[in-house]
């Protein structure tokens, strides 16, 4: 069992939560965020305010920026963690910054508060 | 350590703080969220989808539904957790489709900023 | 790679965001909560409750209140940790109960979708 956390572009949202049920996976929460990669950073922009320059120092107070962001999580087996990487990254994927993370994560138990079950059985 | 993850009805918040504080859990906090669990899933209906018919089709459309949640977070000493998960379970159990999940999900290590207080003491 | 998620004050979000920008880490993701720590409980307060004086047990109703915080979340390598919460814990201590509490976990793998790559590169 592993937690997979997919932060996505807002208006991939209904497509993510599609592609999560085609791999078989209908249980999933998500919320809103702001967040930010590593690839809006501008490497020249970066080094020209180390070495001083006002007006990349300027561009690089953008550097923060935060942008709207959709945070996908669902609790899946851990055979089906490759099949869920996978199907995210094909709706995902337009290759341009701002693309997306997906995080894998242990968990420890799950419980569903209807039945009481717990472990696989509480995510079947 | 532990972290417990519930996620509950938007309605249940109230009575789920209420019942973490008599479990001796008065620090957490909470976020709204949408999600959806396999309960909502109608098994004739994904049948009925998968083999062509397009009424089924139009009801599974709905299926990828998100209904409004709360996603409440308490960071727990272990021996805790079995407390916790029951108190939010007895708060949150209907019986009906929607009364949640609970995940346990290991933690490495916490720190409470005011006082620079790491591992059990962060959370006593 | 650690999972670093530290509950702020709302209004601590920028100069914590600008925190992390400094540690190096400029890849992170902040969402809007509710909640609550220990060090909000007057002890004395309690003790009424639990001994029957109503005006205790009034204040203690209060006791389950939330306020509003930022949890921000940042997947960083392991050996960045220490420098990121120090310097959460810089920002953010006032001395005050409300300071906050950060919580670092274990992640499994994180992917960055644009290029596919896994573990230390995704998030380099």
């Amino acid at each position: 069992m592993k937690e997979v956390i997919a932060v996505v572009r807002m208006n991939m949202m209904n497509r993510t939560k599609e592609a999560l049920t085609e791999a078989g996976i209908d249980a999933f929460f998500a919320h809103e965020a702001q967040g930010r990669g590593k690839g809006f950073v501008n490497a020249a922009v970066l080094e020209g305010a180390e070495e001083g320059y006002e007006e990349a120092a300027a561009v690089l107070g953008e550097k923060g920026k935060l942008y709207p962001k959709r945070i996908l999580t669902a609790v899946v087996p851990d055979e089906s963690v490759d099949a869920v990487v996978e199907e995210i990254i094909k709706v995902n994927k337009t290759g341009k910054p701002g693309d997306g993370k997906i995080f894998v994560c242990p968990i420890g138990d799950a419980v569903r508060v209807r039945t009481g079950e717990t472990g696989a059985k509480s995510i079947a």
